[in-house]
């Protein structure tokens, strides 16, 4: 029999198909190829001139804009958002719209043609955190500018256009309408409890233990309860922070360790599946809280959203989260 | 320079990328299919023992299960959701889950074997939605099911797995959150202004002119101002409605009038696209209101949602609203 399962973050419910526990090999896809295509690469280095100038880079000393860099951030060429103007709010009889203001960078995270995330030294994956956390602290003080997402495309199936490996931000003018109601539902869950919701499910999960798939010091890996999508893994820090951009030097070196560890527990349990990476975190401009937890979500692209997930935001996930957690944890590498 | 629009319906923010103004020959996709497949298909006429046994059939009479129909409704062989049972409400630690107690059920729209809704006659798509209109009105008498969602997905990229043309309906026993937030948003916009949002915007944008797709009498069919996707479009009856399941026999004769043009337009516009077709509509169980007015939403798989949507709920739509309802307009056929 099939099971409804809510989501105590966002106060979603979805359709966990607890019969066919589907197992990786039952997913049709196309692996991330693993050789490159072997076509111009403009996130190379000695490339620089074919993307727009750097915003941020780590390198020894070396100008800006040359190469000798480990990690560059730049503006996307062809950006969803432009960072100049004003946002002139405005109506148009009962509709309303903005200028479409914001930032699109993208974060290229290797001077080498490496292909995938999980390929990375734990190192380049460190600085790829901190860059994250560096970009939310200078945007943060564009006072027009009320979110900033970052996130990651892995394979074409998952919106990938360039195969270098890179992440990529979008600042935002307003603060997105998901992130809003994720952030309502855990203050709701902590006028109620006095609790963080977060705080409360790495108690839970990390004693019933069903649902782990990597553990650190700081940080836990699992399947969340009410998956929306088969092998959908969240890390959060076992501490209560509500700020990405607030970790430590140290907290990031331990978070790229255990991303590694998840990321390639994929890729040997899904054979380099395509997927999607992003972190929930608090809108940057807005005080420390204690009802809101930030951490990253990894969605495999295993399954399709159809007619039914549009219309009304539940979800089908044909594999419980128990039996993905169960593939990846021991899925050897750790 | 982009812009964000806000969709009054659902209170949701749309990046429109005014600067590229993507044209139907930019989206790279396959063409569904116009030639069978030649595989053997269960929902043909003679074939209705690879069924489930018809829950609705129009016929004349001849017995359930045999041939001589004009449309079958049948149970899904593979439900999402099982029809006996209690939903057995209950916690586990802070979690709450429930049986998945629900239908799923299909619409074979036709018995011949045709590959889309939008080559079949007008009299095949009216029977189609006044068989809508019958499940729903059976569904909403057992009392565990609160919504129903009547969908349709077309082509292999829109999630269809069966190419004989049909439509699907799930009944659920919760409102989803995308239901309930639309019906949310469309009563504080009612109480602030004494009016309905959407019979607001059929008055705008007939007015305006410059989304309309097309228009009867009775039904309009635009391309929404803060449209998600490239070609989008919705059509509404001109008078305020809530509950589609109360629409009268002409006014579905209508419907399926403009529905058929609507789906022609796309298929000469965009060379057969796949897409999906879902109807928003009031609860059943709720009375008739002054604020929600029922919907069709036609959504053609162009675009690739991906790590930003997913984190936002925000959408990047690459083709103005005005520039699809330019083309569809255009599209000939009428």
């Amino acid at each position: 029999m099939p099971e409804l399962r809510k989501d105590p973050v966002s106060d979603r419910w979805v359709i966990i198909s607890t019969d066919r526990a589907r197992r990786p090999s039952d997913f049709v896809r196309k692996p991330v190829p693993s050789e490159p295509s072997g076509s111009f690469c403009p996130f190379c280095a000695g490339n620089e001139s074919q993307t727009p100038r750097e915003v941020l880079s780590y390198r020894n000393g070396t100008a800006a804009n040359s190469p000798g860099w480990q990690l560059r951030v730049v503006p996307n060429k062809y950006p969803a958002l432009g960072i100049e103007g004003d946002l002139n709010r405005e109506g148009e009889g009962l509709f309303d719209r903005m200028q479409g203001i914001g930032a699109h960078e993208v974060v290229i995270e290797s001077p080498d043609h490496v292909l995938s995330m999980g390929d990375l030294p734990e190192a380049a994956i460190e600085r790829t955190l901190c860059a994250f956390r560096d970009r939310v602290r200078d945007l943060r003080n564009d006072r027009r500018l009320r979110y900033v997402l970052l996130f990651k495309n892995h394979g074409e199936s998952a919106g990938m256009t360039v195969e270098h490996t890179h992440s990529q931000l979008i600042a935002l003018p307003v603060v997105p309408k998901r992130v809003q109601e994720e952030l309502d539902v855990c203050k709701k869950y902590f006028d109620f409890k006095d609790r963080c919701v977060f705080c409360d499910i790495v108690r839970q999960e990390t004693k019933a233990g069903v649902r782990i798939v990597a553990e650190t010091d700081e940080f836990v890996a699992l399947a969340p309860y009410a998956a929306r999508f088969p092998f959908e893994t969240w890390i959060m820090p076992r501490r209560h922070a509500s700020h990405y951009e607030e970790a430590s030097g140290p907290q990031l070196g331990n978070l790229a360790w255990i991303l590694r560890s998840v990321l390639r527990k994929l890729d040997k349990a899904l054979e380099r599946p395509a997927y999607n990476l992003l972190i929930h975190t608090m809108p940057p401009q807005e005080a420390a809280c204690a009802h809101y937890h930030w951490h990253i979500e990894i969605i495999p692209s295993l399954t399709r959203v159809a007619g039914f997930e549009m219309g009304t935001g539940f979800y089908i996930n044909p594999t419980p989260p128990e039996e993905s957690a169960r593939f990846l944890r021991e899925a050897g590498l750790s």
